[in-house]
Formats: structure tokens, sequence, C-alpha cells
């Protein structure tokens, strides 16, 4: 078993990798919480329900009061109807405050139940079963919101989980589409903080066909370790955190411009990593060898331009909405090297004219 | 300027108590923030608004963006409906991460704006300006809430205010029956922690009318620098905290079998604290003075016992609804002597035979 330790200020928790994990989820709950919970609400959607709920509710003691609920599938379900259901529900199943959630599934089931959890009588207990790749990274760090018609997540909470249970297993009946949006937060991990673990990725990662449960459990060991490091240096994002966001301020722009769902938030952060990464080079005047990183990324079917009917004055209004603008300036993670980022004020122009060739 | 000051592990803040200080609140607000507010948004209710909404927006200065909200006055606006109507607003106002809300109102008005605060991007400042005097209570602990329809402050969150601007004159636009509301905390935080003030305040309260600002400022100053002292101690609610409760299992109780509105919490509190301390007589073998107790409050208009239409059985039905209940034994908050107080386990027919007597 993979262990990593995730420090923050309110508490210390573990991501437990391995395989079967979701067989063991009452030993590892008697494990890991110091009071026993008067009872557990299992969270999931309408995807992994079928495939995995049922594993999970018969490795919890009998003794247990346990109830489920079930979202469905997909990013509208990070809504405010699910939100006050899924309350609604945890108080007709009697939840208290020793109670405890189990978010079962990718980063809308980890986003979703983790507010509920957070707000349920002014916060719960809850743990992360992340199903999907991607929710490596939304399960850690614990951020947890939804969605307002007027903007992504933009309703939430920090509120950490008293630990995380990763079946790697479950990776397996993901479609390749989701690989990918998860294997773009993984890549993004090295470039802006371990340079050795971007080229072990480009060595051992060639194909997500070919990747095998030890692969897997390692390479999200490391990349949780990133973003543990990261999220325990700076738990409420006034800081070095926003090293993550490399690839997104293009990324988001590209989503929001071609129409949330068009393209996969991993998808377009790549776009968005190759954008930072030929601004970086520019302006550092460094070689970043992006060629390379561009036909490794294209080898699992990655897009590595931007889509050619998405206007540029539109990307770049849209790139004016990050949360990192200060003032109408906006402001990027560039790499001054391999595996070291920063944030840059970048002037419009600058940005307009690289959109323009790019 | 009465000042009292608030220390929580996430932040210490200031309360300010002064009359005239709704004409203050710019400059007020330049001293208690760290950091220049981006824009400031104002939430209210609709009895207020007419009042005092205009003194406080023509105190802004000009050069900052101000928007503001008004919510239906009374207890049914801590809904889901209003908690996202008002991140609607704040959205299409255009609030960022460096926005500031002002919860200018009653209890109301702070729990739902408060959460509002708690949870618009996962968090912003937000100040407290409580115009009841139960709202001396709730403005200062960091409890935040809205009610859903199977029970109240469901859902919320601890989040602390930067500050409390507390104007004394605008109390003397509540009716009597919300000092009674109000006044039912502040005599129950000197019986629970401070002897002394429990005589000062029946020494010196004898009747709403003739209470001035002056008196009523030091009063408050008093009663929340015990509840900050409370707070302080355990934030959290997982200690201490809980003596804030004496007179509430009852109390609420009463306000829940006898249908919520009928009498208010304040009124309910009052008999449920008459309860505890004849209780406490019985248990600890001790003398309350409760005769003295009882024609002070019933001077002001306060019931006493048990309204007689209510059963009993349903009440202590209630009463086991508790927060404070644990494995189905009651707990309650008791007085060792005036200005002590302790929780202890009472047996289910201690209580019922108690409430038969009442
Ligand atoms: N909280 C954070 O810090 C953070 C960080 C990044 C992303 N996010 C959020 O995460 C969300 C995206 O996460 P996601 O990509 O996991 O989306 P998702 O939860 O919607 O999962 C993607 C799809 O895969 C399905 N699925 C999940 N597990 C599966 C499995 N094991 N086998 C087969 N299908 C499975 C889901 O039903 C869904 O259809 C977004 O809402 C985003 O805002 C949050
Ligand atoms: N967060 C906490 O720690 C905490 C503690 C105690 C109570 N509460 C909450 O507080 C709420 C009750 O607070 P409340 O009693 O202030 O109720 P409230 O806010 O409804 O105010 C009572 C009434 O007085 C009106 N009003 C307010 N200020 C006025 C003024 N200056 N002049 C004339 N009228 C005025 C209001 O419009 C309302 O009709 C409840 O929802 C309760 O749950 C919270
Ligand atoms: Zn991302
Ligand atoms: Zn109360």
């Amino acid at each position: 078993m993979n262990k990593v330790q995730v420090n923050t200020q309110s508490h210390t928790y573990e991501v437990y990798l391995d395989k079967a994990l979701r067989f063991r989820v009452g030993d590892l709950l008697s494990q890991c919480l110091k009071e026993k919970p008067s009872s557990v609400f299992v969270i999931t959607d309408s995807t992994v329900a079928p495939l995995y709920l049922q594993d999970v509710l018969s490795s919890l003691p009998d003794d247990l009061s346990v109830s489920s609920a079930i979202i469905p599938s997909g990013e509208q379900s990070k809504s405010f109807k699910e939100y006050e259901n899924l309350l609604s529900q945890a108080l007709k199943n009697g939840l208290d405050r020793k109670s405890v959630i189990i978010a079962l599934g990718g980063g809308v089931v980890g986003d979703i139940a983790g507010f509920v959890a957070a707000s349920y009588m002014r916060g719960i207990r809850f743990i992360q079963m992340p199903t999907t790749l991607l929710a490596h990274d939304s399960s850690v760090g614990g951020k947890v919101a939804i969605n307002h018609e007027l903007g992504k997540n933009m309703v939430g909470a920090f509120h950490q989980p008293e630990a995380v249970f990763y079946d790697t297993d479950v990776l397996f009946s993901l479609p390749q589409k989701e690989w990918r949006a998860g294997f773009a937060e993984v890549l993004k991990h090295g470039l802006i903080l371990d340079k050795s673990f971007y080229e072990w990725l480009q060595k051992n990662v060639t194909d997500f066909l070919s990747i095998d449960n030890e692969l897997v459990s390692s390479l999200l060991a490391r990349s949780i370790a990133i973003k543990a490091e990261v999220v325990s240096q700076d738990e409420r994002e006034q800081g070095i955190r926003a090293y993550l966001n490399l690839g997104h301020t293009l990324g988001h722009a590209i989503e929001a411009v071609s129409g949330y769902g068009k393209i996969t938030h991993g998808e377009a952060v790549v776009i968005g990593i190759v954008f930072a990464m030929k601004l970086s080079e520019r302006l550092y005047k460094i070689d970043l060898d992006i060629p390379a990183f561009k036909a490794w990324v294209e080898s699992f079917g990655y897009e590595t331009v931007i889509p050619k009917d998405l206007d540029h004055e539109k990307l770049l209004e849209a790139m004016k909405k990050d949360k990192k603008t200060e003032a109408g300036i906006i402001r990027m993670v560039l790499l001054k090297k391999l595996g070291e980022a920063c944030v840059e004020k970048v002037e419009t122009d600058v940005i307009l004219s690289l959109l323009k060739e790019s």
C-alpha cells in the first residue's frame, strides 16, 4: 500500500493508495477516525453506483447505520438543487454531528459531497474515495464547491477530509477521455515543482492502455505528494498554491469560450500549458523543449493548439476573469525552468499577439 | 466608545459599541480591515432597510463600489431560496475574493449574510452590524446558518466576522417583544459565568422603557465580553460553549412543540432557565432564589411557567432531540450556583416529573 500524508493547519490526514481498497473501507475507517462515526452516508453518482457502491457498502460493519444517495453523473449535478436534495436526505437519514460522509466518485461527487459535509450542521467529517484520475487532484486539499449558473465553483468551502481512500482498480473502467482529463494535472505537478517526476513520466507513461496497477499507484503517490506539499504550505490559496494554476488561465478561457463540456478541463489545460511554456521561453529566454512535450502529449490524443474557431479577443476577455487578475492585469503561472514555476504579470498585448500566433 | 475584543483561533476582532456608529461605517472599515475591500455588499431586511440602510450607505466613501440587497423581515428568510438569491446578487454585483459583506440587521440577517460570506468563493470577509438586542449574541462567535424545513440552523458554517459595529441608537426602534427576545441571552450570560453581572442587571435593569444609551452600551459590553470569552475558549463547540445552552434544552422544545413563532426564542429560554434552576436546586441541594428571579423577569412581561396546553411527553421527546443528547440520554446545562454552570446527564423520569409539576 502507498501512503501519502497531507499536513494542513486544520489537521493531518493520510491518502491510502492500493488495489481493492473498496473492499476494506470498514477497516480503514476504524484505522483513521479518532472518534467512531454514529452513522455513515455514502454519496456517489449514477455511473459509479452500479460499478462499485455495493462493494463499499458490503465492506462496512453490520452494526453501523449506513445510508447512501446517488446523484446523476456529470458536471450539471454540482448544482444548488442537488446540494439541497443531499442535505434533505442527510437529515431524513438522521445524520448527526458525529456522522461521516463518504464521497465515492470523481471530482463532481467529491466537490458536492464535500460541501454537504462542510455545511451540514456547520461541518461534519468526510472521506474522499476518488474514482477518477482527475480526482487525485480534487480529493486532496480541501477545496469543495458547487457551481452557480454565473460561474463554476462559486459557492463552497475549505473543508479537509479525514482521509482519502484511493482504490486504483477502479480507474480501469474509465474511458480514455477521462484518463486525459486527469493526466493533465499529473504532468502539471511535475512541470511546476518536480523535474525528475516530469522526466520519469515522459519515460514511463507512453500510453494509457499499458498502464498497470503498480505504475498508476506510484504515479498517483508522487503526484499527490506534490499537491499535498503545496497545500500544506498554502492551505487558503494566498501564495504558492497559485502554481497549481499552470495552464489554467488560458485553459479555463478555452472551456468558457468554447462552451463548457465541449472540451474537457484537462484537454484545455494542456493547450494552456503549451501556451504558458511558449510565453516562458520568450520572457525568460530559455528552452523548455516544447517540441518534445507536444509530441509526447499528442501521442495520448491531446490537442496542443487553440481550436481554430475560438475568437482571440473573447479568449483574452475570459482570461481577464481569472481569479489571479488584479486591477485588470492578467497574472499567469509561468516556468523559469522545468520543475520551477512562478507568477508573472503579463501585458495584454503580449498575450494577444501570442494568441494570434498559436 | 465601548470596545470588546474577541479572540478566536482563526483571528482576533473587535466589537465596537457606540451611538451613531451607522454614520461612521466608512471610517471604521478602514480602521479594522487590513486589506482594502474591492467592493462592499450590504445585506439587510425589509424592516431595517427603511430605517437605517441609507445612513450606512451614505457613510461609505464615494470611490468604493457599493451594492445592497433586502430580504423580507422574519425567520422564514433564513431559507435556501433567499440564500441562493443572495449569492446570485453577489455574483451579479461582481463581488470578488476581496469584497466585504455587511450584515445589517438582527440575527436572521446576520446568520444568512454570514453564511453567504462563508461560502461565496469559499469564503470572503464580512462585518456584523447587529440591530437587535438578541443579535449581540448571534453576531459574536462566528456561527452562521440557514434553516431546513426539517430543522433550524441545519446548514451553515463557522465563519468569524472581521469586526462587529454595534450602533446602540437603533435598538430604540425595537418593539418590547424584541427586547425580551434579546434580554434572555443577556441574563443567561450573567447566570452561567458572572454573578456580579447578574446582580448588576437585577439592580439596574428594571424596565426596558427606561434603559438609555449608556446603560445599554455597558450592558452589551459585559454580555458580549462573556460570550467572547466562552467562544475564545471553545470556538468549535466542543466544551464549555455548551454552557450557552442554559435554558435552551427546554426552551427549544417549547418553541418546537408550540410551533415556531408562537413564542419568541428568548421567552421560551426564560421558561427553560427557570426549569433548569429548579432542577439545579433539587440535584445540588442549593438555593438560587428562584422567586426573586421570577418576580424580576415577570416585571418585563416574561412568562415563567410552561404554557398549559403543551403536552409533557411531546416536550420530553423534543428535548431528546437536543444536540447535547448522547445515546438517548438528555444532557442539560445546570447551575452549581449563580454564575457557575455545568453540564449534567439527567434521567428521563426526573425531567418528566418536574415537567408535570411546572
Ligand atoms: N476541489 C478541487 O480542488 C478540484 C480540483 C480539480 C477539479 N475539481 C472538480 O472536479 C470535477 C471534475 O472531476 P472528474 O473529472 O473526476 O469528473 P466526474 O466526477 O464528472 O467524473 C467524470 C466521469 O467519469 C465517471 N466515472 C467516475 N468514476 C468512474 C470509474 N471508476 N469508471 C467509469 N466511469 C467513472 C463519472 O460518472 C463521470 O461521468 C469538476 O467539477 C471540477 O471543478 C475540483
Ligand atoms: N449565530 C448565532 O450564534 C445565533 C445565536 C442566537 C440566535 N441566532 C439566530 O438569530 C435569529 C433571531 O435573531 P433576532 O431576534 O435578531 O431576529 P430578527 O433578525 O428576525 O429580528 C427580529 C425582528 O426585528 C426587526 N428589527 C431588526 N432590527 C430592528 C430595529 N433596529 N428596529 C426595529 N425592528 C428591527 C426585524 O426585521 C425582525 O422583524 C434566529 O434565526 C436565531 O437562529 C443565531
Ligand atoms: Zn485543473
Ligand atoms: Zn438562544
